[in-house]
């Protein structure tokens, strides 16, 4: 079990997907240009459910406070958040409605 | 910053609101039964953007290892998750494709 105060450490932003391509060789990985109130580079697994033509322009969910990583050498300053099941299904989340760039998720 | 194993610890699940219904004397809460792939109630501060029936049947996100907290009395078992901007606008979050209640969201 988790308090409130255990997740307020972590910080959530929307961000918008402004560039998408593959990491060479890692089938998985997708390396995003995303725009969270700021732009960042961020490294995610998704490869496999989503090509990155189809990111671009979508709103996604970041944890925008991790240290950051090398993925197969690339950098990444956050993680992205999907939801996926038992039967290799996977979903990018994003805010239901039109919402900014860069907003608070909580 | 945050490591990946601070995150770690947070469970987020998807959920399918079965039910919703606006708290008495509390415009901004709505009490929520919420299939996470077991049935728990949860109270979000979401009742200024949403209306309870527009709820019904949506797929959310939820942190279901939340200690449990009461709400202007009432048991909330977890914590919804929804972007909100500076402007007061205000969103839930949702998987972008089908995928089934109680998928792990990381």
């Amino acid at each position: 079990m988790i308090t409130i105060e255990d997740f307020a450490n972590v910080e959530l932003k929307t961000g918008r997907v402004l560039e998408a391509q593959r990491v060479e060789k890692a089938k998985k990985l997708i390396v995003l240009k995303v725009d969270t109130g700021e732009e960042r580079q961020i490294v995610a697994g998704i490869g496999k459910a989503y090509a990155p033509e189809e990111l671009i322009g979508k709103t996604i969910v970041v944890v925008t406070n991790m240290q950051p990583a090398k993925l197969m050498g690339v950098e990444s300053h956050g993680m992205l958040l999907a939801a996926s099941d038992d039967e290799g299904n996977l979903s990018i989340i994003t805010p239901e409605r039109e919402i900014k760039q860069g907003s608070k998720v909580n």
